[in-house]
């Protein structure tokens, strides 16, 4: 029990389903606990624009405290759970340990190298800012390395960029080095033969955009081509080595810079019973989002797996899954403390949509699907809307739009040398 | 020899004095070598912001590759110079060996801990993006534990916050953080007394801000005990063990966050001779900035020392000073290779300026001074017109305005926590 009987909710991780979740218990008779390794959310969509040097860190990152500004209710700590033991309600953290009435799981996903430790060590993932500000490090540090290159093998080696995934993540990463490339490259490095910047985009299933309509795949790799990205579909990685990127059909491909994006698991935590993990390393929940093993124990989010009749793989890992099952969660945890009924989730599809590159995006809502101009437009508003914080959004607005206007990018600093 | 016959003028440092000196060599027939060790150029002024929350480091980064483009006679490396060998006109680099014809030494200052070791292994310095960037982290991080300190010294230790060193920089963090105090950490911190906050700034003379105004000096040091900062001028350090700051008097201050803004020393090569070198690690200099003892090696900016009748200690440690020298060197190494005479550097003194905290600045413009609003307002205009870039002047201008109106800071985020 938390302060002066109010039932104790602790919510691990303060993505977009934790904060949803803790706003809407803001004027509840509970006692919340908040907990994240960081002290700031992070706007995850927007990770691959610090990468290729388009926006400040800062500004899609967000004081969690500030979030629950006046909200009286609440705690936030600022802290890594080592271990959760269920039997005894009790987390155990690195600042000691919470007890819980109410465990809500809410840490979201890293990037799912399938066990191939190989590759794990050797490509970049881009999950959290500061994986985001290592790889914009790696692009710049290879660039200047290009420059003094000894031999033409390792000159192609640093100027070959290759992203695996052809995921929102994978086509809008390669897009944002194609006009990097195009627009900034070339003025920044008249020593190089910028043609000798080749960007690749590997993905294992026949088309990109997996779950978009069919419309969007094609004119994403459409738009991607034009951009001069070599787009392989149907091709699995099979080995990386930190130097050559070999496919499963044989070929290869020199490159020191490869980022990975093609697939992500469950940050589960330590302690809890393996079998209520399925595929992905993600929590099995039922329909109002509690761990199947347990009474008390939750998760929303990308950790969690719905599996139902409807939904036979969970939820895809985006935002709007993770804030409709954070408010579902609010009132459903309410209701079981007042002893009222519950309701079950039911994910409502806003749609999806993936930018490419200047003037060149890809939306799909309900059955309308649309490209090119207006489609691009349509990414960065409705981006700019969800975008936590109006500094932040102030600042990005005057980024894109000073980008827009120069056809440049502000943030191509090498502030902290990536180091392997 | 350069390319094609030109004389090879190799600068290292992309500071204000060396980015000055190769934009002013633009259109002439030399080839131009610039080396830094980071890829941006940075607004040192603004530093301060970064390190307390106000601003995004990349927005007073500049990136050294733009501020040249289209500069055909210049290279630009990012490297670290090991080692000069001026008898054979060669720096030692990280990326190998480059010969000069002139070689330009403007390689700024660093802190000085005048052999402090203790000191200098647990005081936080502030002389770069990475140093600031660690100070915001220990700053917030100090705050988060804080909240979760065992017993009531070990907060004591944790809430109070020492700068040392009244200069500008000294005087503008104690403001800065003591706003910090004022308008953020009440709402950020509920569980905190934030009364329990203490901003401590330790002076060795008896005023702040030495070379300003007298009514500069009196009225900083009111403003700054207006926001609750305590001046100890009078006040040497004669140690800091991380817990412990003991002042030569005997008194102590229990701080687990020292800032060091107590003095600079020249950033010197290796190899040159040791009887150029004066006071404070500079580079004894003449009038045309040529370094005493060599024919072809100049240093400009904080790391030069010219000593005349006029300036019997060199020139202050500040921006205007690097532009002029590098603007004049400019001509002179110009005139120097065409055979022709050259003219001695006289500074032109634009005035000093600091500001306090909001609507809290003292000028010093000639025989005029002034402090307060207009005062703040002149500061803020200086540095946003001398900031370099337009993107870094819309963002910083956006953040200023943001802050004015919601009495707030946006960037105090922990994005690489700092660990001694």
């Amino acid at each position: 029990m938390g302060l002066s009987g109010m039932k104790k909710i602790v919510i691990v991780g303060g993505g977009f389903g934790g904060i949803e979740l803790a706003k809407k218990l803001r004027n509840q008779h509970v006692d919340i606990t908040i907990l994240d390794k960081h002290n700031y959310h992070t706007f995850q969509p927007l990770l691959y624009q610090v990468a290729t040097g388009g926006l400040e860190a800062d500004s899609i990152a967000f004081p969690i405290r500030k979030i629950f500004k006046g909200q009286k209710n609440l705690k936030f700590r600022v802290t890594e759970v080592e271990k959760v033991i269920p039997a005894e309600n009790k987390l155990i953290t690195t600042i000691g340990i919470i007890t819980y009435d109410y465990l809500v799981i809410a840490t979201g996903s890293t990037s799912n190298f399938f066990g191939q430790t190989e590759i794990e060590q050797n490509a970049m993932p881009m999950k959290s800012i500061p994986e985001a500000l290592n790889l914009r490090s790696l692009i710049l540090q290879n660039l200047e390395a290009a420059l003094i290159a000894k031999n033409e093998e390792n000159e192609r080696k640093l100027l070959n960029f290759v992203i695996v995934g052809g995921g929102p993540t994978g086509v809008e990463t390669a897009g944002a080095i194609a006009e990097l490339k195009k627009h900034v490259l070339k003025n920044d490095y008249p020593e190089l033969d910028i043609q000798r910047v080749n960007i690749y985009l590997i993905e294992g299933s026949p088309e990109l955009l997996g779950p978009m309509s069919k419309q969007s795949q094609v004119k994403s790799q459409e738009f991607l081509e034009e951009l001069g990205v070599a787009v392989y579909t149907n091709a699995r990685v099979q080995s990386y080595d930190g130097n050559i990127l070999t496919l499963a059909d044989g070929r290869t491909i020199l490159s020191s810079t490869v980022i990975w994006s093609a697939g992500v698991k469950g940050v589960v935590l330590e302690g809890l019973n393996p079998d209520c993990t399925v595929r992905g390393n993600r929590l099995k929940v039922d329909l109002i989002n509690r761990v199947e093993c347990y009474q008390n124990v939750y998760a929303i989010g990308d950790v969690a797996a719905m599996i139902s009749e409807e939904t036979p793989n969970g939820h895809p890992g985006v935002a709007p899954v993770a804030i409709q099952q954070g408010k579902l969660l609010a009132k459903n945890l309410i209701n079981m403390i007042e002893g009222k009924g519950t309701s079950n989730f039911k994910y409502f599809d806003k749609g999806a949509m993936a930018t490419v590159g200047r003037n060149r995006a890809v939306v799909d809502i309900n059955k309308i699907h649309f490209q090119g101009v207006f489609a691009w437009f349509t990414w960065m508003f409705v981006h700019l809307m969800t975008l936590v914080g109006f500094r932040n959004k102030l600042v990005v607005f005057v980024n894109w739009v000073w980008s827009y206007f120069s056809y440049d990018r502000g943030t191509r600093l090498i502030i902290r040398p990536f180091k392997r």
